[in-house]
């Protein structure tokens, strides 16, 4: 696991701001979910892949316990327990860290960090569209550049190997060779599971279509499953979803993909990832999973949702370098003279502090020339020099630590010169 | 373990970013460590109780880890390795959850939250106040009352026990006693390992010397301890502390206790509790640790640190109902009256997010009657209302929900309107 050290975290936490400014603004309230749950509601609907990969053990009271390898299962014993009688829709954010034990590699951490969003209530198209576009929101807000939306739908596969005769497991065999793009292998399944050969052209036919002009695709697919009643009204749901997206004059740039299967089995409707071309690893995914909550022994409520891998997005926006962080702008080292002037300058940085400015005071009794160059050193904007000369008119020095001029200015007026950036 | 529903979890959220808040106006810098570490790492230099109530287990690739329990490991382990090199002094911030096998009670939970402050390479009496000044701005800043800092001087205690002939282990014994207030048997335990009736006179008039006049009970505890010359250091480096904290006009509420002893070994000097009267637990805690970062094999650095406990400055502030807050102040319900509307409602959502307000879409296709329902129940605000017949005009309904007026504005007028309160 990594450590982030400074810059690091601050990009982290800046993600995490973020995404938590832009749930207050789409009113999703944000709840907190124990890292270690029992290992009983993770494993039971989680996938096989991941909950061989959950990090679990015996705690000191015997009950079988793991931590958390993504928020789906603690969100949904919450709404299924103590959020049960609340309104709908139910808009939650949950943000963290999550724990897989996978082999180290790019873009995939053992502790790694989401925001999560999920509407509750509404199996609306208008609810997909509002969790694709906060996305974008986000995303847009963070200052990510060239970013792109990968949408299909599970309702078109679902649709044709149903009326196929596939059952739930034959068709979750197609789709997680789908989501791993081996296509030859999927298509063997499909026919050893008694798809027809019409099926199977059709099929193939439907993993070459996409693109990105959306309503001409979806155009292509309906002609092209036209005989599949089920899959031409999941289209007709995606074609609304993004209609209203298209007139609510939100900037998204998507691709369609007819053939596009997420691993997670519970999606039932709308499917996306958030993705930077060249960076080869989704940033986020979403969809819609009206099981969900069902699955868990709730009364079934319709959902919607995506979680935003943070540190993925963290590595879009390094590498991009669009993001710079200036903390430091208008950053003052407070130094005193001497060690009677050290109270005046306690006093004078909580005073700085309070008109909202970041200040190092210095503590390591250095003389004058070796604290300036240290605060060089870190960058810091301006030093404050408080002497027992100056003192006596109420005043001080006030360094422009680039610049390297100075000047003495009275106490009263020092927050001002600073944050007028005067001299 | 604790799920925090939406008030709660937005109270830890609160607490954690003026934390945040005030590290940046201090200057400590952010750093991110896991959740997870080497059980050898954390055990090493943890108290046994501390030590016995770690979740421990072996993952997968066989190693013994564990969840770690304070920060205090970590942070040591970076300042060792990644950063022996940075420039002193190095101001350190983290915050995040930890995790102890305890016997739930009243202010004690297995996953807590804690903020660390942690200020290395100075030490300086500069250095302590400053741990206790932004420990004062954060309690203020949040606008918790009548809160208290309780400091005492591990040195005291120590400087008495040393010429007394006591040991490390002998002495520990002691001081973990005095932490769990069995003063009668901290003296017999004294007696036991060797110290003169003198010396027990000395012990025992000194856990009862205390109070709110800082000087006076620093004076009152020279005078008790004249024989023993480094407990006397001790007072006057705790003197020159609270002296520069006075002469810095920070408001501070202090109550000095010579007998005062916090549980954890590693403190070397000042030592301090920040809490409220009439809620029986520390808030926060902290003090100087100039061998910490040898223990861990690194180069002896100074170091002075505090642990804002921030579930239980939150159960401080919920007990005061000291905190309100408003996120809902000025949020809007957007309410499309037919499906033809949606695209338009999206579109005005987004337009007054941009503006800063929280906005709630209506996606539950509901009647008009039902939405406003709906958002009445939620303390919505405002409603905005989008129909066909005001749309032709570039016009929607802006309805204040308290009072139960509307009126038709033009789109372009909206946010100004909803901002100014104008209604």
């Amino acid at each position: 696991m990594r450590d982030l050290l400074p810059e690091d975290a601050e990009m982290m936490r800046y993600v995490e701001m973020v995404s938590r400014t832009i749930s207050k603004l789409y009113s999703y309230e944000e709840i907190i979910t124990p890292v270690l749950e029992s290992y009983e509601l993770l494993a039971a609907k989680t996938s096989e892949e991941i909950r061989e990969r959950m990090y679990t053990f015996k705690d000191l009271g015997g009950r079988k316990v793991a931590m958390r390898p993504e928020f789906t299962a603690s969100v949904a014993r919450l709404v299924v327990n103590r959020l049960k009688n609340e309104p709908k829709p139910m808009r939650l954010f949950s943000v963290g860290s999550l724990y897989r034990y996978d082999e180290p590699q790019y873009g995939r951490f053992r502790e790694f960090w989401q925001a999560n969003f999920e509407l509750f209530g509404s199996e609306r198209p208008e609810a997909d569209a509002e969790i694709l576009i906060l996305t974008n929101n986000i995303l847009k807000k963070l200052g990510l550049k060239d970013y792109r939306f990968k949408i299909g739908h599970t309702g078109i596969l679902r649709g044709i190997l149903t009326k196929e005769g596939l059952d739930e497991l034959q068709q979750n065999s197609v789709r997680q060779l789908l989501d791993k793009k081996l296509w030859g292998d999927a298509l063997t399944v499909a026919r050893e599971a008694g798809v027809s050969q019409k099926g199977l052209d059709v099929l193939e036919s439907l993993l070459e279509t996409k693109g990105e002009d959306a309503f001409q695709v979806l155009s292509q697919i309906r002609d092209c499953i036209k005989d599949y009643d089920d899959a031409l009204e999941a289209v007709d749901n995606l074609w609304r979803i993004l209609e209203q997206i298209r007139d609510s004059r939100e900037q998204l740039e998507i691709m369609i993909e007819a053939g596009f299967a997420r691993g997670l089995e519970y999606y039932t409707g709308m499917i996306f990832e958030s993705y930077v071309p060249g960076l080869d690893i989704a940033l986020g995914g979403g969809g819609r999973y009206d099981k969900l909550i069902e699955l868990f022994g709730g009364e079934p409520i319709p959902a919607v949702g995506v979680a935003q891998g943070i540190d993925r997005i963290v590595m879009a926006l390094t590498k991009q370098e669009a993001t710079q962080l200036t903390a430091k702008a208008n950053s003052v080292a407070v130094i005193s003279v001497k060690e009677q002037c050290m109270a005046k300058a306690l006093e004078l940085s909580t005073m700085l502090r309070n008109k909202g400015l970041a200040v190092e005071l210095a503590v390591m009794g250095r003389n004058i020339r070796s604290a300036l160059s240290d605060a060089n050193r870190r960058n810091v904007a301006y030093a404050v020099i408080v002497g027992p000369k100056e003192l006596e008119e109420e005043k001080v020095v006030l360094r422009e630590m680039k610049k390297g001029t100075q000047q003495t200015v009275l106490i009263t007026g020092l927050a001002e010169a600073i944050l007028s950036g005067s001299m």
